[in-house]
């Protein structure tokens, strides 16, 4: 299935720290490369990252241009082709109103947690989900402690947890954006 | 299935640069924790960290040592918990002959690689072995470019490149080892 209608979303805000506090995160530059690498390898739509704080956008700005159009895309074209995924959004809502006007179909939104809600949809029926209701599917991410419960309450659907025999679910936020998104559309 | 005959190895030598040369990769810090968090999520064996520089084998020491007994554990235990699945060799041959030491069945190496070799086997094939072939498995990452071509014709078992539609096959070693890792043993 080509994955030209799911957009991986990389949220700092609004997530949660250890203690379960709403706080803004701040920009990871791995994150970027990672996901706009997986984003390009499984030929998804852009990567949106969301942050409100203005220094934080900057510097988003500043990894992307040097990747784009710097120094860095004559070292290493592979890369510059991959970081032209990258957009970046001041909120959530701001994503879902310019894909809106990108686009014809509807926009949903899934967030994904390391937590249960009770009423999360399976990775299989996501993905038949996508055949039945057809439109652009937003894949949110939180960075930190994940996405604030207030938020993942909100939205359209919430993927299951990723399984995985053991008791401990703490992967990075590049791991669970790379299995996750090989669950939905590998193979 | 339990993962813990399965070792995910970290190769920072023998691995390539972007023009084929073989080279000593430097060792990044993100790639301990995510691989480390990975390994405690599936319930693999202990992650392996291979590197013959005398500096950078420090630099994974004081990386573990801060978040298994210095601050970081203290600050965060759950990290606690997943770096100390880290361990350090100066090579491959190291990894072999320690772990030769510590079981009893037979220790076998599976290199990955985002070129096809014409020989590999596929995801589905390694998880049948895994039931046929008792053992204890290596399951090699190679960072920079990807692990020497050589190594990959000395290994006993080559894995197939994630498949993923889009001809860009250029991952970062940390999503590899989410999605190889869990191809193996989620689900």
């Amino acid at each position: 299935m080509t994955g030209t209608f799911l957009y991986p979303v990389l949220l700092h805000y609004p997530v949660e720290d250890k203690d379960g506090n709403e706080i803004s995160a701040a920009v990871t530059n791995l994150d970027l490369h990672d996901l706009a690498r997986i984003a390009i390898t499984y030929e998804t739509g852009d990567v949106w990252v969301v942050t409100p704080i203005p220094e934080q956008q900057q510097l988003v700005r500043d990894i992307v241009e040097h990747w784009t159009i710097g120094a860095g895309s004559r070292h290493n074209p592979d890369r510059k082709l991959a970081l032209s995924k990258i957009r970046l959004a001041a909120c959530l809502e701001e994503v879902i109103q310019v894909l809106s006007l990108d686009v014809s179909s509807p926009v949903f939104t899934v967030s994904t947690s390391a937590r249960k809600t009770g009423s999360e949809l399976s990775f299989e029926s996501l993905r038949q989900l996508f055949k039945q209701r057809q439109g652009h599917y937003l894949l949110l991410f939180g960075t930190a402690w994940g996405i604030s419960r207030k938020l993942q309450r909100q939205t359209d659907y919430q993927l299951e947890p990723i399984q995985a025999g053991g008791g401990y679910n703490h992967l990075s936020v590049r791991a669970a954006v790379a299995i996750t998104v090989d669950r939905l559309l590998g193979r």
